[in-house]
């Protein structure tokens, strides 16, 4: 008795035995018979069709998605089957891309990379990360990875998560730590509690010139008030999630001096895959063992 | 008695009694009698013109840079004149910008900041720096300052200086290393024994795809090797400097797809002040005190 395997990668390294493992990579097309198919992986950052495809697995007992946030993939999720997230697979690449959007501002790349193009060699002095105070909101795995780059800049790091532990502020006592804040980080989730929690309000509450970086949802940011006090320039921004998604042609953000602006690719790097390939490894042998998988949500 | 000193900033914290300061930054005119002018601090990064002032103080005992290489003034010193550098000012700045050269590079920022102007959120996953294999080359403290945010990021660290020492690999085992570095970030200050040592030959020994940053000093780079490896999309770079600078108009590098280049930014960032207004204040309570300076090279 062989149990059927849906992977998105060839290698993914050792595999127990009585497994038949097959690739579906979520851009070619899936094997056209799915009935015999117990264990999915998901493929990561291919948007609803591969999500869609487990209603046509009846034998569907465990499905392994390689995101942290499975928001999008419950509602699809037939009854009675197992969901294992990728919680902590894109930590780093996150952290990373929220570091080099840090840089990119304080340090003018979209500056020199201009000039570069017209062959100008221009010089000033810019702004640091160094001695800045840089305001973490979103105090798990991300912002912890986050964290160490910011102790390596010298940077002055002060945590806010939901709620107030020992060295970590509560996000109640958000107005009074805006104020002094150089830098604001936002690595927060999308759900109901986090929805628009940086608004006209909490920007206004920034000090003249600060950074306001989003590398969690964009729903948590109004992007009106966040246009507002860009456009001003009063405020600046380094944005890897914008709501909506993708940002629509022709909104003032894309071209407001000051704002930079990626296409939510920040979990979306070459650190990803080793760190997703060990865990599926990791969950086929539990699976193959009978073992309960890591990382259950349901 | 009151001994006259010039420095570049009016703000330079609490000052010792018995001193004349004066604000000469560099920019706006020095003042018209520089007779009687004890201790200077060289304004930074601004041209042999203030360097040349020198002649012109016969009463000038001691000399404070803050920068910290003297090659370039001296040639300018008067005889029996006190030359103390600043060493360790541009530190962090340098690592910091030595990490936004990288992470732009390995996250494709001249990319996204180039869709950004057209208004395209089009998305493609990237290189990362975590899982790297980065040649550190030049271990001093900006080199040790670049390791501390390689190691936030996970990359493996392989160092090199001028001699292997333990944990530390010598520059005359370069050509051993160079085959399986990702990333070769050179630090190296310019000198007799470092002009040139990154040539045709050695980056012939990098692999395909890696990526070259220099924030040391563009002579240890042989810019016509390094023009051809990078036309050819065998390798990127990464380049605050070059060899010579500014690079002319023109000059391939600047059109070439993987390479960035910043205009010898690295050091003059705002986290050069505190740490050099420190530095000055220190070095004046020395003075007046008759102790001898910090950092003395002459």
């Amino acid at each position: 008795m062989t149990a059927r395997v849906l992977v998105p990668w060839a290698d993914v390294g050792e595999l127990p035995a009585g497994l038949r493992v097959e690739v579906y990579d979520g851009v070619s097309a899936p094997p056209a018979d799915l009935s015999g198919v117990e264990f999915y992986v998901l493929p990561y950052d291919r948007g609803i069709e591969p999500v869609r495809l487990m209603s046509r697995m009846p034998a569907l007992r465990a499905v392994q998605t390689l995101s942290a946030g499975v928001d999008t993939i419950l509602p699809f999720l037939p009854a009675g089957v197992s969901l294992a997230n990728g919680q902590g697979l894109h930590d780093l690449s996150v952290a990373e891309h929220a570091l080099a959007l840090v840089l990119a501002a304080q340090r003018d790349l979209p500056r020199w990379f201009r000039q570069q193009g017209e062959g100008s060699w221009a010089r000033e002095h810019t702004r640091s990360l160094a001695d800045s105070r840089v305001l973490l909101l979103g105090y798990g795995s991300i912002g912890r990875a986050i964290e160490r780059f910011l102790h390596a800049a010298e940077a002055t790091v002060v945590p806010v998560a939901r709620r107030a532990r020992p060295g970590v502020h509560g996000v109640d006592e958000l107005a009074a730590l805006l104020p002094s804040a150089d830098i604001l980080i936002s690595v927060l989730p999308g759900s109901e509690s986090t929805r628009g929690l940086i608004g006209t309000r909490e920007l206004a509450l920034l000090p003249d010139d600060a950074l306001v970086v989003n590398v969690g949802r964009g729903s948590t940011m109004d992007t009106a008030a966040l246009t507002t006090e860009t456009r001003t320039g009063r405020l600046r921004a380094a944005l890897d999630v914008v709501d909506p998604e993708p940002l629509p042609a022709g909104h003032p953000l894309w071209t407001t001096p000051g704002v930079v602006i990626t296409p939510h690719v920040a979990g979306g790097s070459a650190s990803f895959y080793p760190r997703a390939k060990k865990l599926v490894a990791a969950q086929l042998h539990r699976f193959a063992a009978g073992e309960p998988l890591a990382h259950l949500v349901t």
